[in-house]
């Protein structure tokens, strides 16, 4: 089956046609919605796969009980108009034998990775298959999983391969959680609780754009913020980065990444923002 | 420079022609150049690359004095018609920042990558980035590298590569010595000492021809061929291996791989011959 998408996508181009690509892992929402309607006004064919990798899975995650609804992905992906959807089996992507992964230095052990060891590396090794089967001109990404943005544009740059990542804006429930596959898992208040993550995140950036001095006054707020609600079991890491290399700031840059990772009970969640540091401050 | 490179491909495969690409670290040879013929004979385009990989070079390895010689490389491909010969700076290949490595298990810690930790993660690193920069649709290998043509192999088929990876002859000098960019360095007796490691093999051949009981007897007498040659400082490996996993036979395979890699002096020098078994043996 990669071999025929792979066909396919050649014929397209051959023809002069752009692709335009939209990996996702299904369970689709609007975040990955609005990455399809953003590659449908850029290219001429767009392409949407799922496949939940099981390499970007480490051992006692959630890889076997990941939701998974292709018929239901189907009906919403016919409503914005995808051309192509392409699900590959997981025989047919890692067959037996299959040896090749990826390292991407640095930047894949930090923020989740120190938390999810080997995971970008699994992301890296599945997205560049993917790359090569569908062959895009560009691809489309949601700023919730940021630090994937940072690894697979590095990847991408450093294999000199030729496609344009797009990172596009989070989507968000109306009371700002961030949208995710995973929050079916929220139970009850879980589900209230867990808008404590965009509600600090928020507060750290209104604390930039206000002038506070530096990131230690940021982290240490949003820390308390995240601390203050007591369905939140884990911080695994909250405070201000440096948008390129993933470290701590010590002092802010232009841009300065805001994010976060708690779970609330045993679900796991991310968030982040991009904040511009007010001048007198650079 | 890679991106111009790229642009030229492109432009090549969106008129529907074929590119062969043969990846060298120059200082060529009638080895070379015979990959240069075969590709001109399977494509419409055929691209030279020059490139004195670092990544592929172990400490204490021969990086700094490897031959170089661009200008007479130049002549050679002229005369053998080559169309487009790319030669990327390091800098441009691999910028600061560069981040990303391959890992291929399994085969890339065998045989050769025992001696040389990293060495075919380097070599498929920037193989990758050539055929995402050259972007062939067939590239061409000599079969005196062998490990290297299945490391290639495993990677393009585990990333979906859409590329032929074609293996040819090792060409030889008139008594039987692999050719290779670094025969240079045999010097006086050494090189005469040389061809010590084609008679072995070739000797392995013949027992296998002759139907001998198994690969451990070829072993023996491959070694103790070796050994009788003084100039021999050190045999690294010598024996007969399964040519896809590249580990030891006990028993005869349909095809066998009768590879080593001894040191001449401080030359490395390694060569392989493929035996089909006689078919009462199988």
């Amino acid at each position: 089956m990669p071999r025929i998408m792979q066909e396919t996508s050649k014929r397209h181009l051959y023809k002069g046609k752009t692709i335009g690509f939209v990996p996702t892992m299904g369970a689709l929402h609007s975040g990955h919605l609005s990455l399809v309607k953003r590659a449908k006004s850029e290219n001429d064919i767009v392409v949407v796969s799922i496949f939940v990798n099981p390499l970007q899975f480490g051992p006692g995650e959630d890889f076997e009980k990941y939701p998974r609804d292709v018929e239901k992905d189907m009906e919403k992906l016919r409503d914005v108009d995808a051309d192509i959807l392409f699900v590959p089996e997981n025989k047919n992507l890692c067959p037996e034998g299959f040896a090749t992964h990826f390292i991407i230095e640095g930047i894949s052990d930090r923020l989740c990775g120190a938390f999810r060891p080997g995971h970008f590396s699994g992301v890296a090794t599945v997205v560049c298959k993917l790359f090569n089967i569908v062959r895009p001109v560009r691809a489309y990404f949601g700023q919730k999983d940021f630090q994937q943005t940072v690894v697979i544009g590095r990847m991408v740059e450093d294999l000199n391969m030729d496609i344009e990542v797009v990172t596009c804006p989070t989507v968000r429930e109306s009371d700002g959680l961030a949208m995710s596959s995973r929050n079916v898992y929220l139970r009850g208040e879980e589900r209230t609780a867990a808008t404590v993550l965009y509600k600090a995140i928020s507060l750290s950036r209104e604390m930039i754009e206000a002038g506070v001095s530096g990131p230690e006054e940021v982290k240490a707020r949003l820390n308390e913020a995240l601390r203050s609600e007591r369905l939140v079991s884990e911080i695994q890491y909250a405070g201000v980065y440096d948008p390129k290399t993933l470290l701590d700031l010590n002092e802010f840059k232009r841009y300065n990444l805001v994010a976060g990772a708690i779970r609330i009970g045993g679900t796991r969640l991310i968030d982040n923002v991009l904040v511009e540091a007010v001048k007198a401050r650079q």
